[in-house]
C-alpha cells in the first residue's frame, strides 16, 4: 500500500503540471476503452459473479455487482458527461487590488490525492475514478472484495486512457488485493492521502470516520422529513409528502418522518394515508395520528430516528412551527428537510434555522441531488459541515489557494 | 466539560434564531465592558503573572501574558473592528431556477461550536470568541492555565456584552479550569463540538491532531521560500528577498529559505547577503552559495526542513525553475512560497504548480495575513486543504448548505 500511495502522491504532482485538455482526452479515451473492451468487461464480471454465487451472495448483491452491457455503455456515456463539465482547476475568482497595491485572489486547485472505499457496484470505479480526474486528483480505489476482477478491468481501461492522453497511469489505481488490512493501511497514509471518500452502508462509514487518520468526506445517514405546516397549500402538501416518500424508498434523500401541523392534520392526513395505502407503504404514527388514522402501528421513539430505506412512514402532529424545528433538530440527520407552507416569514424562518445540508420550501426532499442541483455529477452527498456540506460535485474534489500579484511589493 | 458542551450546542441553536443586528451589539456592548473593566482586568491578570513569575515563567512568556492598558484598549478596538465588518450569515449566493421549475442556492451558515485551544497571551480570548460571534457560532475557550484569571475576566465582559445584547451567554465560555484533562475531554465531544482550532505552537497541535475526534483546523508551520529566478529583476528581487524575511522574524510567513537561480546568483547574493548581515541575520548556505559568499556557515539537510522563527536564513543555489519548485514540494511546509520574476510564462507557472495555501509573484511572503488580504480579521492561518487553506477569516467559520425554493413540485 506504501508503495501505491507513492505513486499517487508523483502522478498528482505530475498531473498538476499538465494542460487541462489532456485530463479530458484520457477520460474519453477511457470511455472508449470502456465500450471496446464489453467482451473482457463482462468475462471478468463473471467471474465475481460466479465467486459470489458460490459464497451464497443474495439476489440484490449479484445484481448490483453486474455489468450488463447497458451498464458497461452507461459508464462510457458517464465519463462523457464528465468531459463535457466545465474545468474547475486554475480558476481564479475575486481577484482585486488591495491599498497596498498588491492583487489577491483565490485559484481553484485538485485536493491531490484521493482514497475512494467502496462496496459492491463496480461502476463506482469508473464514476469516481472520472470526477476525481476532472478535478485534477489522483486516486486510490478500494473496492469490495466480491468485485475484484470487475474493478481491476474497469481500472485497465482507465489506464489506457491515461496512457492514451499521456498522463502518468498511476493517476488512477485499484488496490489489487482483497487483504482486508488494505483498508487500514490506507487509512493511515496521511502522507500520501488528503482525503478520503467512503461510499457505502453505515457499518463501511463508521468504521472509515473510527480508523482513518486523514480528513474524510462522508454520508452517514438521511432520516429526512417533510413538515406541513398550518399554512400550507392542501394539495402541494399532499403532492410533495407523497413524492417524498414514494419516488424511491433506498435513497438517502427519501423523507422517512413526516410532520403535520396539528389545526390541518384532519383536513389532509386521512387522505394523504390513503395515498401511501395504495402505495404500500406502512404508516407508523404518533398517538394523535392513531387516533385520527385509526388501524395504523404507533411509532415507537426508536422510529423518530429510524432511517427506513423502505416502505415505511413514521407520522407525527406537532402543535407548532417551533415543535417541528425542535423534532427535527433532535431527532434527524441534518440531510434533507422541507417544509410545505404559503407563509412567507415561516418559509424565510425555516430556510435560516433548520441546520441541514438542504432546506427546502414546497419542493421534494428528493430533489436533493448532484444532477438536480445542477452539479453535473456528485461523488456522494456529504453530512458534515466542513468543506463540503450536502451533494459534493467537482468543487468539493478542490480546494482553492490564495494567489498574490505584485511588482516587487515589501510589507511596512 | 459535557455540561459545558451541552450548553454550547444550546446556546448555538438560540443564536441561530437571533437577529443578525444583535451578535454586533453584543460585540459592542463587550468592548464597552472591556473598557469600564480596566481595572478588573489589570487585577486578575496580576494574578496570573504574580503565579507566572513565582512559577518562573521566562521573560517572553510573561510578557506575552500581561494586559497592559494599551493592549486592553486594543482588545475593545479589536471587538469593533469586528462589528464593522460584513455579516457572512444568511448569505444566499448562486440563486438559480433549474430546468426542473425549481429555484437552488447557498445560504452561508454558522458551522454551530468551535473550540479553542490556545497559549498564553489572553488577548485571543476576545478575538477568538468575538470572530466565532460574529460568524453566528457558539465558543468554547481552553487557554492556558497561566492565562485563567485573565481568560475568565475577559469572559465575563463578553458575558455581560451578550446578556447587554440578549444574547445566550453561553455563546463565549472559557473552561474554567487548569486541569489538563480538560483538553482531552473537548477533543472528544463530537455531539457538541463542531470543529477545533488550536493556536499555539507546533507541540500543541500536533497533540490535538493526534487526539481530536473533531474535525480540525489548523496552522502547522510555516517553512516559506523565495526564488529568484535568472529572469528576476536585481533590485525587486533584493528588496522583496530582504523584507520576506526581515520584516518579522517569529511569523509563520516569514521566508526560511531562499532559492537563486545559479545564473544570477553571482550578481544579487553578494549585495543581498550584506544586506542580511547588517540586519543581523545569520545565512547557511549550500556548497555554491558558501563558495560565492565566503565565509557563511553550511546548511545541513536539517536546515532545509527548518521554520527558525529567528533571524537564520538558509540559501540555496538552484539550476533551474523546475529544480527550485521541486525544492519547495519537497521541504516546503505547504503555507506561502513568492517567485520573482519578469517572465509571464514562469510567474503563470509557479501560481499553477506550486502547492501552497499562498502563491506569490513578485510580493514579499509577509502579505500571507488576513489583514493584508482584506479578510477584515483572521482567526489563524490554515495549512489544510480541506474546507479553510491560508488566512482564515468569517468565513472559515462557517458553511453553506443548500436552499430549495419550489411551488409544490415533485421529482419524477
Amino acid at each position: 500500500m506504501q508503495q501505491v500511495g507513492r505513486q499517487a502522491r508523483a502522478a498528482s504532482q505530475q498531473a498538476s503540471m499538465a494542460e487541462s485538455g489532456l485530463r479530458d482526452q484520457a477520460l474519453e479515451a477511457a470511455a472508449s476503452a470502456l465500450e471496446d473492451s464489453a467482451a473482457t468487461l463482462a468475462e471478468e464480471n463473471n467471474k465475481d459473479l460466479e465467486h459470489g454465487r458460490e459464497s451464497g451472495l443474495d439476489a440484490a448483491l449479484l445484481d448490483r455487482l453486474e455489468l450488463t452491457s447497458q451498464r458497461i455503455a452507461g459508464m462510457a456515456e458517464g465519463l462523457r458527461q464528465i468531459v463535457a463539465l466545465p474545468d474547475p482547476i486554475g480558476e481564479i475568482t475575486d481577484l482585486s487590488y488591495r491599498p497596498t497595491g498588491i492583487q489577491v485572489g483565490r485559484m481553484r486547485v485538485p485536493l491531490g490525492v484521493i482514497g475512494i472505499i467502496y462496496e459492491s457496484r463496480p461502476n463506482v470505479t469508473a464514476d469516481a475514478a472520472a470526477l476525481c480526474l476532472k478535478s485534477g486528483n489522483a486516486t486510490i480505489l478500494r473496492g469490495g472484495s466480491e468485485a475484484i476482477h470487475s474493478n481491476l478491468a474497469i481500472a485497465s481501461c482507465m489506464a489506457a486512457g491515461l496512457s492514451e492522453a499521456g498522463l502518468p497511469e498511476h493517476l488512477v489505481q485499484v488496490v489489487n488485493t482483497t487483504d482486508r488490512a488494505a483498508v487500514g493501511a490506507l487509512l493511515g497514509m496521511n502522507q500520501y492521502v488528503d482525503v478520503i471518500i467512503p461510499r457505502g452502508g453505515k457499518g463501511l462509514i463508521e468504521r472509515v470516520m473510527r480508523d482513518s487518520t486523514i480528513p474524510v468526506i462522508k454520508h452517514l445517514h438521511g432520516v429526512c422529513h417533510v413538515y406541513i405546516d398550518d399554512q400550507a397549500d392542501r394539495d402541494k402538501a399532499i403532492d410533495v409528502a407523497f413524492n417524498s416518500k414514494t419516488q424511491r424508498y433506498g435513497t438517502c434523500n427519501t423523507m422517512e418522518t413526516l410532520l403535520v401541523a396539528g389545526s390541518v392534520a384532519a383536513n389532509i392526513l386521512p387522505d394523504l394515508a390513503s395515498r401511501y395505502r395504495e402505495e404500500g407503504v406502512e404508516l407508523r404514527g404518533c398517538e394523535r395520528s392513531c387516533a385520527l388514522l385509526g388501524d395504523i402501528k404507533p411509532a415507537t421513539e426508536d422510529d423518530w430516528g429510524e432511517e427506513y430505506l423502505a416502505p415505511i412512514l413514521a407520522i407525527r402532529i406537532v402543535d407548532s412551527f417551533e415543535q417541528a424545528v425542535a423534532h427535527i433538530e433532535k431527532y434527524g440527520s441534518h440531510h434533507t428537510d422541507a417544509i410545505i407552507t404559503q407563509d412567507f416569514d415561516r418559509a424565510r424562518r425555516f430556510l435560516r434555522v433548520v441546520d441541514s445540508s438542504s432546506v427546502m420550501v414546497n419542493a421534494s426532499t428528493r430533489f436533493a441531488d448532484g444532477f438536480e442541483y445542477g452539479l453535473g455529477a456528485e461523488i456522494g452527498i456529504s453530512t458534515d459541515k466542513l468543506h463540503a456540506r450536502g451533494p459534493v460535485g467537482l468543487e468539493g474534489l478542490t480546494s482553492q489557494k490564495f494567489v498574490v500579484l505584485g511588482d516587487g511589493h515589501t510589507r511596512t
